[in-house]
């Protein structure tokens, strides 16, 4: 049996951890590629949505910094993992951050 | 002549810098302050404000990491150095954030 995955309580989701997990534009923007599939995406497919080649090690860090901060949730359906955004709590949590998060990326990548 | 201090045009401003930055509790706490201190401050009224006693290096390092990241703007009077919030750039360039990665620290603070 793979082991269980973790997951805060929404109560002990952190701004600090939140905001270390955004400060690296690819967590960022798989981020941003979950918000937009609420059924959740598997690894390859974020690769191929971002236009990346992310080993599969690279790939499972990233999602565990997000999971650990509270970001998203991950579910193992047979030998994938499936992620999800965490967007209600988050919202209810911290109202309007990860709307700013994303809007400022966007920004970013229009200059 | 003590080296120019370098800070970043606002079009340079990078919300992966900003995010980075404001992920450690005690940098947030020290933007928090001078958010209330237009007229700027230095380090050693920023340890008695925040009952903090952090040794010159560290402090420095922190107010460093800050400005060039772009969220403050640091001059020198005489010995000390005075830093401000970079208020309104930062508010025209990431609308809503530094307001939303405040609250999420209160928020802790209260939990």
């Amino acid at each position: 049996m793979p082991r269980p995955l973790q997951h805060p309580a929404s109560a002990d989701i952190s701004i600090a951890a939140v905001l270390y997990a955004l400060s690296d534009p690819v967590r960022a923007a798989i981020v941003r590629e979950l918000t937009k599939a609420p059924q959740g995406m598997n690894c390859t497919e974020m690769n191929q949505r971002l236009g990346l080649k992310l080993a599969k090690s690279s790939c499972s860090q990233h999602y565990r910094i997000l999971r650990d901060a509270g970001l998203i949730f991950c579910a193992r359906k047979g030998v994938e993992l499936f992620s999800r955004v965490r967007t209600q709590e988050l919202s209810e949590k911290f109202p309007g951050l990860l709307r700013a998060i994303m809007a400022g990326y966007e920004a970013g990548h229009r200059d």
